[in-house]
């Protein structure tokens, strides 16, 4: 079996064929079976070895996390995955570490009944590059822009854990910190439920501070103004760092993959009962002001932020 | 100015609002309005420095090439493309490089009607990968599987010039070998139009006896009879490499991004005047057998491959 048939056997698996695909893997192209009255949806991330993933990291999470963070935008778009193309630059082709990398995308692709339809193995650096298409109801989909003043804003679990494990080899030891920055969630079926709930959406992969700055911009400026003692840590990163440097890689440090919204005060209990049946955590952390900035208040915490972008460093 | 800022304004230009386009660039994924009735097309090819291209290639024919080898992809597929997301991995934000690049990938990308939606950029060694979808009549998607004995087999243009280009710095420094490497021009007018004629159609991508191969076994392991002396070189490969070595070029070398296609006999006619009213030159070169391997006959040449792949070392 030479290089190419490994790839295509390791990739083309029989389970990819879901009557939306009406051609998959083999072609030319993908060609893809259209619901009806839907608009589709398309996202793009690309992960780079020593970038984005430790050339260390099992190819398993590897695989996972390439598919996992195309659909947190997927679920930050409200929209209802269906298909992804994948291309792996490879430096060599080794049958353990590929079988171990469509492994965690796979498993990850059929629990969101996410089918592998077309992509490409090339030479080169390590890197992955998935593209996911899916679909929403006309004018049904999430977007940054929405916010408005006196928005309640949530976050779908606790942020800050990926930069934690990223931050020391004893950080990286602890199981649920690793967790968080190698088999990130993606929040699919809270994105889906949220799409006639709330007024914006972004998933946090830059940290709170700057995604949240983006909903802020894109919604005309707006500020917002966040409670330090609401916002969801892990706790073993409090143990680890203090609660400052918790707090800091919480608001800054991205690779979350968590959900942050914005829905009116009036709709809380319905998201709060929304989480209950999706069995998904929800956080109050603040709300949305009419004035641009984004400042953080409480246990004895004082961080104004000019501009709603991540401001690097820790004051004081 | 910061650097997403910059990356933000090269690629984020105004035009790229269609009226397919429900929401483009910006947010966390794009929103695209789908034609009713219509089956949907989707293709990725990613394109790595020192692999697929030269790092001292101009930026623009960067940006060029990797459309234009998806743009290829959906012409073989029979299909109208609509959009296409961009991923760039950038050793470096280097603004004249980014700009080149871009001017390269809007100006074909405008050619052919299609709107950059999304996609992401990220630090790690130069590569580009593209995403572009299109859409096909229900069924009408043109595939690999459905050459028939007997069908005629064509070429949409010379093949062997950007293995040529490659092959020397002379040859890299003749204008047309130049333009078939770093320019390919993706055949989407004709692919569009073999929809209802083509039995089969694949872009030369690996080289034609790969590629025909691919067409080949996916139709039930027919073969194909090539006449030599009608396939067509570029004048300034046999100039400089003699006519074998040209010849090797063409069945082997690959990056032509041509069509091959195979359509039945009687249907002849109709593929001459089809090229004739795209002003798309067409090339008959063979037919396909019944049985397994591909041949190549004429010109004191005879090469018979056993299995129906490219073969890499030239008899004789």
């Amino acid at each position: 079996m030479d290089e190419f048939e490994l790839i295509d056997q390791i990739f083309h698996r029989p389970e990819e064929s879901t009557p939306q695909v009406a051609l998959g893997i083999g072609d030319d192209g993908a060609v893809l079976n259209v619901t009806v009255g839907k608009q589709s949806v398309v996202v793009m991330d690309t992960l780079v070895a020593g970038v984005h993933f430790l050339d260390s990291q099992p190819p398993d999470s590897i695989g996972h996390r390439a598919l996992a963070v195309n659909l947190s935008d997927i679920a930050a778009m409200g929209s209802v995955p269906r298909w992804a193309t994948l291309s792996l630059t490879l430096p060599e082709v080794n049958g353990d570490w590929l079988n171990g990398f469509a492994d965690g995308f796979f498993d990850l692709a059929h629990r969101h009944e996410v089918a592998l339809v077309g992509g490409d193995t090339t030479a080169g650096p390590l890197a992955v590059s998935v593209t996911v298409g899916g679909e929403v109801e006309p004018e049904g989909a999430l977007r940054r822009a929405g916010a408005r003043p006196g928005d309640f804003v949530y976050l779908s679990g606790p942020i800050g854990g990926a930069a934690a494990a990223l931050s020391s080899t004893e950080a990286y030891g602890d199981p649920d910190l690793k967790r968080a920055l190698c088999w990130p969630q993606p929040r699919t079926a809270l994105g889906m439920a949220l799409g006639s709930i709330a007024h914006s959406a972004i998933d946090i992969s830059d940290g709170l501070l700057a995604d949240l700055g983006h909903i802020l911009k894109a919604s005309g400026n707006l500020g917002a103004k966040i409670e330090a003692d609401k916002l969801p840590l892990f706790e073993q990163a409090v143990a680890l760092l203090g609660y400052p440097g918790a707090l800091e890689l919480a608001l800054g440090g991205g690779d979350d993959y968590e959900l942050c919204f914005t829905a009116p005060e009036k709709r809380h209990q319905e998201i709060l009962a929304t989480g209950h049946r999706l069995d998904q955590d929800l956080f109050w952390i603040g709300r949305i002001t009419e004035h641009g900035g984004c400042s953080v208040h409480g246990n004895g915490i004082s961080l104004d932020t000019v501009s709603p972008g991540y401001q690097h460093v820790w004051p004081g």
